[in-house]
């Protein structure tokens, strides 16, 4: 199995099937190809609370501001699982939380540990363009780590082990005198406003401040009357904010990157 | 088979894909996942005229306004389909479209019939989170009904047969003076205007009148100059109005929920 | 494996999957469903530059501003694919740029070949309707030819060889004194201008002039700062203007089908 996700939009991630399923007769899984536009830290956030869920396969990632430069191809292996992307940070967050998920396999006995998280650089042979990596790049890539198989990864021709690869972390919120301040991650499709706050904080509480305003904290978006701010704690463990059947960042006024306190008091 | 239908956009539905992925390796196969948001009834209007399509599957559908509350998990029987999805009457008319297009298989001698309709009740396990049951509660079911097969859904753990499900009917057209008055259903992406008063009213009609205004009856779009409006036997065998090339929503200033009067004389 | 193409967006597609899956087990991928509405030209030119990436499948194309007029049913075959789709042009460039790819099999001796492209006229069983021939007409026809099987085409019921078939060109560029003036073919989801000028003509210059204004010319976007103009040769060898981290279009104020000058000196 090959998972697919980019910021192509359309039509451009059909490049990159033709390319793998003229290589390798893999079965296809598309994440999301409307990831925000060259938004490397939107795309890695969303991909490390995704693709836990998947049982392994190959990821292909391929939000990639930096096509044409020297920035480097990788592959990332991480237990069963292998990444195939560019090297600006976009996979080692998915990694990590894949190495949480998945316990190493080889760890037969005794308690499981997390699986190693090894790191290949790609060397393309020669790509076709220089502005369309997905298809000429990572996705031939993709197959022939799918062709392989991943426990076989590093028998494969082009592939180097390398240790200095772009990182890309999500800072903790900020402890202040009455609770958090905290990071606007990503806002969903919904409108909901997904921040790094973990969920645990809200306790039994039942109302916090967010940017000094009071709001109601309930279970999920329908336990308050349509139209009303809700705090809640997100399908990803994380604190949102929302309104239910409405859009929680025009109501807070708030987009991803914004700095957002949530107090208790 | 499955199939996956919601109002999530994306990527949300990656993380049911998952989740259906690491339990059994079903066929997947994407319906929409742009129906309207929290909009149970265009859902349950598009998957009524679709699902019949398809041949026997589990077809998953995740519109949830009501995620977290205590509305129910539903599993619906039509034949060898199985429909899961929240107990709000998004599931009811495509199942009864179900049972209309395929007949019974039990019924070897006589005429066919329609399969029954049964209804269960699934019983989640505990679900992680009380905002994303898509995730948490339907992909799992559907996994399990498809890995216990259709026909042998009654021996499914945690599933109970019941008869208190909600429905949703969509009301025939009412009889006016000299045609119907009908409502818009959905408004398709072309801004095709569906309505829900039968095709077969239009006759051999050259002319219609709506909401007052002459329009002229064609057999399909490009049967009028670009730009003119035209009323037409839509696909799905209701009236709809539309214009050529254009925007029937638009020009017809309607949107679903509306009312149209449909007259003729 | 049938691929898909439209211009339906949203939910008409999943009618055509279940349409094709109710007949055969074909493998289906998506190429896109979001093709500009009813611009055969724009969805010709991506389906030349992306089919040809595909191993031998049969590609369902289904961008019809003149369903349910006379335009005829078409089926194209290219060595081992198969084009099925309105008779309206959009099938011949995509069936050209699967030639020019996939040398001839048959001719085993001597130098490969372009393969010939066989067109047929599909005639449809009285379809269910006249405003939805992608479910009622195409899909049964692809599905149809992938049980048939590309080379045994000819031995499908309702399908009769034709020469008389609607043609689509993309023009040359016109030389003018100092360059060329060429056309706006499509706008990517970036705004990145896509034009009908060959990339080789940029040879190793560093400007051209853009509608008279300099602009440099670039291996890939990130070789210019965020928000800066460049010329670059794009992923299918045409020149593009673009911005990086911007888009293209808005800043030359062009769409598909406008002229544009791009000059040396």
């Amino acid at each position: 199995m090959i998972t697919l996700a980019s910021d192509f939009g359309t039509p451009y991630p059909a490049a990159m099937k033709g390319a793998i399923l003229g290589r390798c007769d893999a079965r296809l899984v598309d994440v999301s190809h409307d990831f925000p536009r060259q938004n490397v830290r939107a795309a890695a956030f969303w991909l490390a609370k995704i693709l836990p869920e998947f049982p392994p396969a190959v990821h292909l990632v391929v939000v990639d501001p930096g096509v044409g430069t020297d920035r480097a191809a990788l592959v990332v292996r991480v237990g069963e699982h292998a990444l195939v992307g560019p090297d600006n940070g976009v996979l080692l967050p998915p990694a990590r939380a894949l190495a949480e998920t998945v316990p190493d396999a080889a760890a037969a006995s005794g308690t499981p540990r997390d699986p190693p998280i090894d790191t290949y650089e790609l060397d393309p042979d020669r790509p076709r363009s220089s502005t369309f990596h997905g298809r000429d790049v990572f996705a031939p890539g993709a197959a022939a780590v799918h062709e392989m198989g991943v426990e076989r990864l590093g028998e494969l021709d082009g592939l180097a082990p390398t240790d200095s690869v772009v990182d890309l972390e999500f800072p903790d919120p900020e402890r202040i005198n009455e609770g958090f301040l905290g990071e606007v991650l990503v806002v969903d499709g919904f409108g909901n406003v997904v921040t790094n706050v973990p969920g645990e904080v809200l306790g039994n509480r039942s109302v916090a401040r967010i940017d000094g305003e009071p709001v109601q904290i309930v279970r999920s978006y329908a336990h308050a009357e349509a139209g009303e701010a809700v705090v809640i704690v997100g399908s990803h463990g994380n604190v949102e904010c929302a309104v239910n059947r409405g859009r929680g960042d025009d109501r807070f006024g708030v987009e991803p990157g914004d700095a957002l306190r949530i107090e208790f008091s």
